[in-house]
């Protein structure tokens, strides 16, 4: 994620980072080339043009509007649901730690060693979540947190979050069988490890389920057709001007494209992507320090602007 | 369902595969010739069409693109609430089985057979929903799972995933009676199966109730008297270039008009429908991995792009 | 509701069932006439019209269609909130249906009797609540179900569906006081009761409130004003074709706005209205069979493409 | 809320209550005089006003279109959405209400009296409630419900409705203190208050949160700008025409204007507002009918077709 | 946040106080001059710029306004969600207040001092929250209400509005040790402490996580290319109203861009931003009177039309 102040005025056209133009940089070119090529000959053979073409294609310019926005809002929704997915598991995690250190009688399990067990499986578990959504790998992160034995039964798992979840579910099991925490808490800590499944599967729709492809060959067949076919469309009522206005429409339609492609699927590290590490690092912090830590890690902060 | 990477530049026109091309491709080759045959004729008979009649059109393409822009955002919603139930079967299904091995004690009612059968029933809840919802035969899949003689008594059934749910309520009441279960953890267990019924009344809401017939044919006829109106529209403006306009122009809007026809029933097994096959089978792998079973079946992967 | 295949193209302008044209037929003739009679006039008095004053049209369509887009995504939402809820009124049905014959200990209250009793109080239920938003008598269904004796008490009452929830809260209060049923679970099934009365609330807020009054006055007083004036406007770009236009004009904006306001007040009868009739006989027909009926009533099929 | 049937083609541009046409009469009145003057103007000064002016024109009406719906479907959303709260109101006071009567004892309570005097204070709430959004005397109808001695607390307090949740909560743990009720009920009974407390913050924030003022002036600004420069820019392409089409425009642009302005604030008396007092009566006729009351206050019925 | 009742006709040009113009004064100014230049080449050197040229820009303009209309739904669904979530504090905040009040038995706890101190935490947090978000320090606020010993606490501490959820769930948790409230409704409370985390969590997401970059380049872009190359594509078409129209444009799309820029981050104390303050004073009255506490702050009252 990109984090810095409202450029002012000129500087805004010299931006890079963040901005959208090197991926759709050679389009742009080419586009504009064409626009170049076209009004040259425009111009050595008068009217071979007609000046009217300008009014159809100003109605699919409509048409290709509807599909761009289209598509726009329904990545940035899913950017969006993503992120508020993310915010719900921050909340259940730290609900659950917080109801974990009220409610169960520590005495009778093992005291401060199986409840600071307790905090750090969720602590793992944001990790895992995170390392399984952008297909890294867990283990440095997994092992600080719960030691290579864990990780020995993790390693061999289909799914690590959704193991992580047994072993919580486990734990807190064995806590009822020894009458540390009453019927009724138990249940109500139970639902909130249904809504960290919850969570789970959201981002994993979210992942999994690309908007259909046959949209995208859509927008992007007629993005394509629009910007190539435009040239000739305007040259004859802008002339000189045509080269210009071919780079103008190509930054706006491509750029719109590669921006909504980019959010789509907003669990990678690209630079509009979310900011899992910062967040899960935040998590940690919380959660240890409710747990009366004082030797906690420092929050990620944004490099060169760009928070991963 | 589609999944393929982006493709780039020129690659993006010669795909077939979850293209809506090969649906609309008469529609498009009727227009392209009845724009060919209009330019002909304008161009023998010269100035038979108004050069004006493009802006009535315009406007007529902007009442269009509302009507296929409702209609687009309608079938899309449908889809993607499609995929959100699923999630929601996905989330029950394994808090379900999480809270059951967790808290029935299967020492007072069958042991490790009562256990494994109750998590083998939600998983033919699965499958079975997944065949009603597509009307295909369910039976080899739950013979597989439960076994011929709950077969029987399916097979005599109105509705086989709703008797499914009875029969998992009938096993839970069983656990009640003997006393293996708490009354207070039996009622948040029926509480999922409240919400297994209502992600299946979700999915035959979707299934049996389209949008309304009388908006699909006031969108398919305008879309049709448009396209077979623009060619005399344009062919002033355009001279030859209006069979390539022509064709641009059908492609866009039967485009669209046929992508949404697919999306508006997502249950399918066309390409861009959900891949069902695949979300079920992820679920009995991660089911049957919570009892503890080894052997499991392999996820079922995209065979030419496509996901089932 | 209207179930029938997707038409192919010519068959798709001869389908008078289920279109609004019958509906707005007067509407496109005037309109289609008074285009002709306009184009007669510039025919033998050239010129009369200015050529430029489409242009002026243009952007009152686009605000048109701001209106009609509108009105019609509301209208929509109404008619999809409306299923919705009538689904919630399903799941709400077959779970307390469910939980009764599950949880309620029956040997203590009346046995089989009771059983049946409280099971064709919620089918009753929702035979009540259908015929109370379409404004039709209910008694044959009631008195199929119940016998004539709650018939009498029913009549007697303000609102039919609220007293039917009142009779199953006695019967169910009665099952708490013989303990035929645990303090825990009675309040679970309460909620389903709540929820009930919430899918009413909802369903008369649709019915009672319809989009405000002054919204329709503007969109039609727009829509008729914006179809009279248009022939005057496109007869000097179009000529002869004036009145083939005028026609599709009319069709398509007279059609929206008639669609819109079939769709605003879905309980209706009318052939795009919702299917309550079949909705509520399936779940008298799954209630029924849950409670181990045999002789059921069949569900009902579309009759003329039409399911009521 | 204005009820009244659609009316049929030329009746509908005679009526008046409900629409907001007296509302926006002076500014139609002027603009299009104005447009009289400009089209008298080029009518002796020939080709004073530029004949493409229209153009820009168009899209400028675009950007207003763009303001004018956003800002309308933001009034809509929260008249529709106070609506829905207003609806809640009434789920939760028939819920809680019908959960009195049916799992308080009240033998051990004051019987009748504590019973009816329970029921009462919901329904005095709803009538305080409207009265607190409207910023009317409520005292004549608490009075009415209450009698004098909680009308003179209730003067005392700073929220009345909030004060009436409270004496109900004091009610029933009266109740709970003198074990008329289980201590599991008293928890479900004080969710219905959360959700009370919820649907009147709901209405305070739709009340006192008006969209933001700067809308206001963007949206407003423009529709002046757009409606008092239009006559210059048509007029070229229009000539005598130019007053009708002035006063079309005025009417679109400044009714809707003043149709959203009406809806942002839905809990007045204004002829678009939410007929609270139809409301109110019913839940108290619902509520009353549930104590056995058989002396009921009659419906409010639209006078002159307006429900207040 | 703002509130003013709404001009009329003319003062509305004159109201500075809650507009954008301050804002986006010189960029106004500049396109105007800008305007007037090329207006004043155009009289001098006549037919320098095409007279076609307002096409290929009305469809730019479509584009344009896709952005902002996108841009500016996103930044006020976020205003509007983080005055829901504030909207839901005010619920949570009194609804727990209540419960306390009636379900804890003081008597046991502390008497007074207990209940007074648990309601004043309440307090507190509301503040707190609203410190954390805009960045204040809270001290003053905090320790008028919990005295300075919980100051050097919440000092120390990462995240004092968190910090302040654990001191209430310490002292609740003090309570239920002493069997002052029961197994039950501590849960209940315990659901309100969830809740509020979850305001907490949405209020710091969408402070956190603004609109991604790369739109705002994309739309600032378009938006300034738009607005520079207007004047040379209007003058042809309007001559000396050029600039006029130049301010027109102006003032609609950056002023577009400024408010939702504002209402992007609703948390600050800018004019258009929500009045947290106003909102704290008054849960902070009602919750001190709830205790019976009669010499109450006052509400913070609107200075010079301003909330803040």
């Amino acid at each position: 994620m990109i984090l810095r102040d409202k450029p002012h005025a000129l500087r805004l056209f010299f931006i890079i980072k963040g901005s959208v133009v090197p991926i759709v940089a050679s389009k742009i070119l080419f586009v504009t080339l064409l626009g170049t090529a076209v009004a040259w000959v425009e111009y050595y053979y008068s009217y071979l043009f007609p000046p009217l073409a300008v009014a159809p294609m100003a109605f699919f310019g409509v048409a290709l509007s509807l599909f761009l926005g289209f598509r726009n809002n329904a990545s940035y929704e899913r950017w969006w649901e993503a992120r508020k997915q993310w915010g719900k598991l921050i909340v259940e995690s730290k609900s659950l730690t917080r109801q974990i250190i009220s409610y169960i009688d520590f005495d009778k399990v093992g005291g401060e060693t199986t409840k600071k067990r307790l905090v750090l499986l969720i602590v793992a578990y944001n990790h895992a979540l995170r390392h399984y959504l952008r297909k890294t790998e867990p283990w440095n992160d997994i092992e600080a947190l719960l030691g290579s034995s864990d990780v020995k039964i993790l390693k061999g798992a289909e799914n690590v979050p959704d193991t992580i979840l047994l072993l919580i579910g486990m734990e807190l099991s064995g806590c009822l069988q020894k009458d540390s925490i009453s019927d009724f808490a138990i249940q109500n800590f139970d639902n909130h490890l249904t809504q960290l499944t919850s969570v789970q599967a959201a981002c994993e729709r979210i992942k999994n389920t690309p908007i259909p492809f046959a949209y995208m060959l859509l927008v992007q067949r007629t993005t394509y057709l629009y910007c190539f076919t435009a040239p000739f469309a305007i040259v004859a009522s802008l002339g000189v001007f045509t080269p210009l206005f071919c780079a103008v429409i190509a930054y706006t339609f491509f750029g719109l494209d590669a921006l909504s492609d980019e959010l789509e699927e907003p669990f990678g590290t690209s630079a509009n992507d979310l900011p899992l590490e910062a967040l899960t690092r935040m998590t940690e912090i919380n959660l240890r320090s409710m747990l009366g830590e004082v030797e906690l890690p420092k929050p990620i902060l944004p490099v060169q602007h760009i928070l991963t």
